[in-house]
């Protein structure tokens, strides 16, 4: 398959911090460099390995945390995990810019879906209070990076951009839901048990730092609805087999049934905000202090539109792959 | 490690039919049968494998969900994904009789950790409309398989049973909630990424038939909090780090921190009720209808209890294993 | 793909103790059940799991084996490894009787092998100092199972027959050579590294009990000889590439070529003779002497063949299923 | 544990091309950088990632093997396995220079062995047809990279040189025997079947280019021996059980004996000589030659030796970190 550094380029630029006033000031540039596995412009059947260097780093406020563990972050089990010796410099492995590699991973996985016909989708559907409202089109989620608050229903975005400007007036941070589709996903695309669609989906998903819950389509809701309300029914629709509905969100026994595969994202507000908070120091044992300074990403969700997609696009081509759909297109 | 087929059996049984009027009418004994791994009581240090004989299997209905697949089940993918050769009596591998399996290994891993102190409960929280209103005790988890709805939550019981008891009435089916919790858990246990505690435990417990949304702590509501209201701040009690709150559920950055780990499992309501609803014969193409006759299980909460309590114990037993947490106390 | 218990059973049958004087008396009959993944005779896709219960076992002799571990056996590092708390009876997991799990696996794999034409054989060269003298035919491969030291080179029959005979006749056991080949596999079957054709056969070989070393073609001789002399030339051959020799033994860089696979497995002669050999008692940590009783194998590669040919077949259809080749076929 | 990049070129350094008349020209400085995992020279439980830029790379004669592939070498198994798209410059990732990872890698387990007492060591003890003619002692080990052929037992090193002289003079290469040894190793280390220390070593040597045969012990005369000649017999030496001799090679059944572990590593003479050899041309499918210009390698061998250490380091410190040995001494 043919790829190109810029093709991933254009996936991470999607992934960098948002030109407007709501969002941190570090430049993350973000350059992407392939150094094997692609050769003459086409991938060469060898891993590909790409490299994206840090720049800009600044390591003296994470020196603090490593004696005054910030509450929501990583710092504290990080040090008893390993021993004090982990590379705690912005976060290190806890940091969210290692969902870069994701998207970079995802750049390829989302080339290697369209050749079979699939798309993938995500959108802000939630900020604070705000809601989107209703579902997006797919016309509307193609043009989702045209707003800062990646939201691909339009009449929403003001009231999200009015919850994100009080947040960050008063110092505070805001959680968030992302939503991930696939379109044209083909049925029984997975496995069952262990490595079923929504098995790897949500694996990968509670990877990215900042998820704390993630269901199949209106799986959030299933607790309260009655069988007779989340079934979805069975149709003929132009000689296809499709249903009214897609509570189920595409996947049922982790296979795909033919129906947009459809994920819901909850991400937490982030942990690092204007406001005191009360922490321990570890050298004395005693109660301590922190507040941050300087301006940090008042909530994910917006940057975390294309680390979703790329989630869904990376679990979709393992399947993909491994079912010789693929194969059969590249032969 | 000393185990006994009773230890095992003793846990398969809370996973059987609820002796109530809510639950299927099939036999099912699940009787298991240790056949290597365990000798003269204990365990070798080879793999344990482990026997549950199917009884009681009637398969005739299966018949018809080949051409006829019922709406919310995998026959439908599952047809698609094996071309029709996969073995479809009794739902196959996509019956929720797959759960025993983890039940089963569910009961070896509770009991290495009790080696280092863990204990592993779960309660259902939710039937429908039905709440359980607070968090239990841990007490009060102890003694959830003492009622039948295995809400742990006393005052909370007959609300759910009402819920059941009119689902039932009306041929209809209920979602439900289940909580699991882990206590005792050292901090820093579990690994960043992609092996991340959350990561395990979410693809785990994707894999039971039935859930669709998973959360970490107070997850499913991160979406609509402020930074300030998510924090868990750190205090010191006792000469010990600990939280004043737990809305993280005890992960952080896929690593313990110490509390309890805390998580959340949406169930859908069973597919299969006693109204009718539409499908499609897959020979002709054309619309029909499915009813169900005879009895099943209107809520997949109660039962799912011991479920999820294996697979939390399943994913921490790997993690502290691997960590070399357990084998420091058999040696 | 059609599976049946009986072809299955047909593999099993290859690797039963021979029928001649010079075998163990031990009944083994190796009855095997499919208990899942097989459907109305066809696989479903499921893994298939497959049984062989352990019959007529005496495990009196293994107590003593305990304490006096044998030389050449795998008890005194087992009760190392395991704390003295493994299996010890008929040899547990380090039994040769671990290879009927090969042979029934290897069953499957040969059957899907000849889906895409290829076939897999072996056959006993050496039997203590008897050589085969030459390399056998495909027909003469075809035929190894009408003699009892499965050689499938006619004139070297007899030799290897005396070798045998006088080994017994003294107490004593024989080492020998056992060589596998693949043939019609096509060129560019395999992966570089770690997961070449070479790594994954000598990997499953070495865990043959017995196993002492693994070559492919002629590599035994390699440190012997000069470039001038291994190399295989390339040669056009009614159109399609192959070599005039074969001294690689079909792999290069982890990859076929085109030519049979050839691989050569020496085994041991086994370590249980009827002569006084000197161990320590565990428990005196005292010298002591072992002197079996009874009847063993004095040679393995007789009863080594159909296992050879399993491990071949198996790592050839991990391979063929990995890059599609049988998927290819079954649709 | 403490590691510098120091450390690491030493071991790279090693496998050098050597400084002599018998070696490649080419430039191949092979230098190391550690790029994460490393902090304040320590490791830091996150994985390590080192880079060895490729320097001095002349594609040209490259493109030729495109066309006319190179007998003995992965060339046209490469074209047929990637589509003709893999990446041949160098040889790719069939050529030998992958194994400087190898190396790298290696000189991390080795210095995690060191931490539990365990040394790894090999020598070349064959080249062409003079031999080293017996055992080298530790000490002699310990000074193998004092020689150009790297043969540990002196007297042999004379004869070894003058069969590369005679070979070079002759424009042709030589065959040749590396074997490896790891002292100190505790017993019971491994396991059993499917990742025995045999299997894992097996494995990963073939992965080595170049390696055609591998043995444990004395494992390539054990067809031609009888069991009375084989076995090694347990005794008690100062309190410990050890063998009076070592035809194991330290291993059976998957797991260590306390003996030293003794591996025997076959090498082909490298396929590019200076003489003319028969290929084919692809694009035409007619007949042609081949004839190296320049100079190669003449053998194989005296590079391998650090390669040898380190498949041995990797593999004994994998299952040392898997059952806790490591972890036990670093906390």
């Amino acid at each position: 398959m043919s790829i190109s550094e810029d093709e991933v380029q254009a996936e991470l630029d999607k992934r960098r911090p948002l030109s407007t006033t709501y969002s941190t000031t570090r430049k993350e540039r973000d350059r992407v460099r392939i150094v094997s596995g692609v050769f003459n412009g086409r991938t060469t059947g060898a891993p590909i390995c790409m490299v994206i260097d840090n720049e800009d780093v600044d390591s003296r406020p994470y020196e603090e945390f490593r004696v005054k563990p910030r509450p929501g972050h990583a710092d504290y089990p990080a040090i008893i995990r390993y021993g004090g010796f982990h590379d705690y410099r912005g976060g290190g492995r806890f940091s969210g810019r290692i969902t870069a590699a994701l998207v970079a991973a995802g750049a390829i996985a989302k080339k290697l879906l369209s050749l079979v016909g699939v798309e993938v989708y995500a959108h802000v559907s939630q900020i604070g209070r705000a809601m989107a409202g209703r579902e997006p089109s797919v016309d509307e989620l193609r043009r989702v990076y045209e707003n800062p608050v990646r939201c691909a229903v339009p009449e929403a975005v003001e009231a999200m951009e009015g919850e994100l400007r009080k947040a960050v007036e008063e110092g505070d941070s805001l959680g968030s839901m992302v939503e991930g589709y696939a379109f044209n996903v083909p049925p029984g695309l997975g496995d069952p048990m262990f490595h079923g669609l929504d098995s790897d989906l949500a694996a990968l998903l509670f990877a990215v730092p900042g998820v704390r819950a993630v269901c199949l389509g209106r799986g959030f809701e299933a607790p309260s609805l009655r069988g007779s309300e989340f079934i979805d029914e069975y149709v003929v629709d132009h000689g296809r087999i499709t249903t009214t509905t897609n509570k189920c969100g595409g996947v049922i026994g982790g296979l795909s049934i033919g129906t947009p595969i459809h994920v819901k994202v909850a991400f937490r507000p982030p942990s690092t905000i204007r406001k005191e908070v009360r922490t321990v120091n570890l050298m004395t044992m005693e109660a301590t202090t922190l507040k941050a300074t300087g301006r940090y990403d008042p909530c994910i969700g917006p940057r975390a539109v294309p680390i979703v997609e790329s989630c869904l696009a990376l679990v979709l081509v393992d399947h993909a792959l491994n079912q010789g759909l693929i194969g059969a297109v590249l032969k």
